[in-house]
C-alpha cells in the first residue's frame, strides 16, 4: 500500500478539468471568486463508496448559480462525471479498503477585470476538492458536542441571503470564533431579529416533549441533510414542527443536535456552558440517527 | 515606447514579493481568501506619480486586518517598499509621461486546511495588482453620472460590518446588477433600517440648501476620500452634517455626489431615473471638487 493512499489529510483537486495534489493546484490572482469571494460552493460525501445525494445538491449548485447570475462551467451530467472521475483517482488501484471521501465543489466567476461588472467574466470554472472523509471522533456520537450562541448575526436575506452557498464566508468564520474560544465544536448564529437561525456549517434541530423542531427555511441555508430529517421524521410519524426559536427557548430545550452533508447527524449537550436536558444524547435524537443512517443504507447500501 | 507601455488595460501583480504580469499570477487554490472570501483589500491611486494618502489607507488596512483576526504578511515599511517597488515596475523607463497608477492591495489568509479555524492558516499573503487610471469619461464631471437605489440591502455591521473591507463583496456585486440593469454607473444600498447606506464602490453625499450631508460612519465603510471631504468643508467653513438620509429625502436632494479613492468625487445627477436638482452638476459639487483638487496638489503636488 503506499504511503500516499493511506494519508488521510490528501486533498486532490479536479482544477477546471485537469486533476491535481491540492499543493500543486493554483487559480489565476485574477478570478472573481478569489478578488470578490463571487463563487458558490456544494459540499457532499460518499457512503460507501457512493456520493450521498448527489441529484439534491447538484438542484442546489444550480440554484446557487441562478441567484448570482453565474453560468455553470459545464452541463450537469459532465460535472457528475468529472466528481466521479476525481473520486475515483483519488483511490489507487491497490490502495486497500477505500475510506469515504468527501468534496467540496465550486464554481468561481473566472477571470475578469478589476471592477463589479460580471458580464465581463466571461469563463467560470469549477474546481472539486476531494478529501478523505475523517471519521467523527466516537465521543461526538456517544456523548455529543458543545456549541456556543454567537454575537455574530447571520447575514440578513435582503443583503446576502444565506440560502445562496457562496464563498462570501467570513460572517461564518467570525461566528466560528466563538465557538473556538469557548472550546466548543460549532456556533450558532441568530438572525437579525434575533431568533435562532443555524450553525456556522450546520442546520440546528431542538427536541421539545417529543416535538422536533428546528428553523423556517427562510434566511437560511436550505440545508439538504435538514430536509432529509424532516422526511425521515415524517415518514415515520415523528412530530415535527418549523418554526421560530428564542435564542431562550434555545437553552431549555431537553435535546439538541445539528446536521450537515459531511458530519451527517450530530447531538449537541452543552449550550454556552449549559447542559442540554439531563446532558446525555436523548432518545429522539438517537432514533433520527437510526433512522439517518437507515436512510444511507437505502440510498447507497448493496 | 513599447506597445505593452501604452497598453492601459495592462496589470502588473506582486505576488507576495514577486512581481509579474496579471496573466502568470496564480493563487494555491487551498487559499482562503479563494475558498472563504477570508481576505482585506484597500484600493489607492497616485497623483503625479505619489501614493495619494498612502498612511491612511495602511491605517485602515491595519484596522480591517485587526477585524479579522489576520496577521500582516510584512511590517508595513516593507509593505510600503513594495507597493512602491511594484508601482516602479509598472513604469518602463522609455514609456514617456507615466500614466497615474492605482493598486488594489489584498491580504489573504493563506493556505490551510478545508474548515472554519483560521489559527490553522499560519502564512497570510499579499498581493498589489497595480494598473494605470482611466481617466473618468469628460461627461462624468461634466453632466454627472445616474445612479439606482438597489433593491439590496447593506449588510449589518452585527452580521458582517462593512467598515471591514473584505473580500465578501457579494452583497455589493449583487447590488451593482441593479446599476447595469438600469444603465446607471453605481447603486446605492440602504442599511437593514432603510437608511441611505453608501454605494456600493463609494459613500454617498447630498446637498441641501447648501448643507452637505452624508450617512454617519456607523455601519458603512469610513472611505478616507469621504473623511478629506469632511476635512476640507470644515477648513472653508462648509456646514457640513452626518446624518441619517431616508430614501426618500434621497430623491428630493439638490444636489448629490459620491467619493471613492479611485474616482475622486463624482457628482450625480439622476438617481432612480430622476433629474437630481435642476439635472446640472451643483455648485456646491463644483466648489468641493475645488477643494478636493486642492487638497490633491497640496498632497502631491511638487
Amino acid at each position: 500500500m503506499p504511503l500516499e493512499s493511506r494519508d488521510r489529510s490528501r486533498i486532490l483537486v479536479n482544477n477546471n478539468g485537469r486533476i491535481q495534489p491540492a499543493e500543486e493546484a493554483v487559480i489565476p490572482a485574477m478570478d472573481h471568486g478569489f478578488l470578490y469571494g463571487d463563487s458558490v460552493y456544494e459540499t457532499l460525501r460518499t457512503y460507501r463508496g457512493r456520493p450521498f445525494l448527489l441529484e439534491r445538491h447538484l438542484d442546489r449548485l444550480w440554484r446557487s448559480l441562478d441567484r448570482i447570475s453565474l453560468s455553470p462551467p459545464c452541463g450537469r451530467s459532465e460535472l457528475r462525471d468529472q466528481l466521479r472521475g476525481t473520486f475515483e483517482a483519488y483511490h489507487e488501484p491497490d490502495a486497500g479498503e477505500p475510506a469515504d471521501l468527501a468534496c467540496r465543489l465550486v464554481v468561481t466567476r473566472g477571470v475578469g477585470p478589476i471592477g463589479l461588472d460580471v458580464t465581463l467574466c466571461v469563463e467560470p470554472r469549477f474546481l472539486i476538492f476531494a478529501f478523505a472523509v475523517r471519521p467523527l471522533p466516537e465521543s461526538y456520537l456517544r456523548e455529543g458536542i458543545a456549541a456556543v450562541v454567537s454575537g455574530v448575526r447571520r447575514n440578513h436575506p435582503s443583503a446576502l441571503d444565506p440560502g445562496i452557498k457562496s464563498g462570501n464566508f467570513l460572517n461564518n468564520i467570525l461566528a466560528f470564533h466563538d465557538a473556538r474560544d469557548a472550546g466548543a465544536q460549532e456556533a450558532f448564529l441568530l438572525s437579525a431579529d434575533g431568533y435562532v437561525a443555524e450553525g456556522t456549517t450546520s442546520n440546528i434541530f431542538v427536541v421539545e416533549r417529543g416535538l422536533v423542531r428546528t428553523p423556517g427555511a427562510f434566511g437560511i441555508l436550505d440545508g439538504i441533510t435538514r430536509a432529509v430529517v424532516l422526511e425521515e421524521c415524517r415518514r415515520e410519524g415523528i412530530p415535527i414542527e418549523e418554526s421560530r426559536i428564542s435564542a431562550e427557548q434555545l437553552l431549555g430545550v431537553e435535546e439538541a443536535f445539528i446536521t450537515s452533508s459531511v458530519r451527517g447527524i450530530v447531538p449537541v449537550t452543552r449550550i454556552n456552558g449549559q447542559v442540554v436536558g439531563d446532558g446525555a444524547v436523548g432518545l429522539r435524537t438517537r432514533e433520527i440517527l437510526g433512522l439517518y443512517d437507515a436512510r444511507i443504507e437505502r440510498e447507497c447500501g448493496d
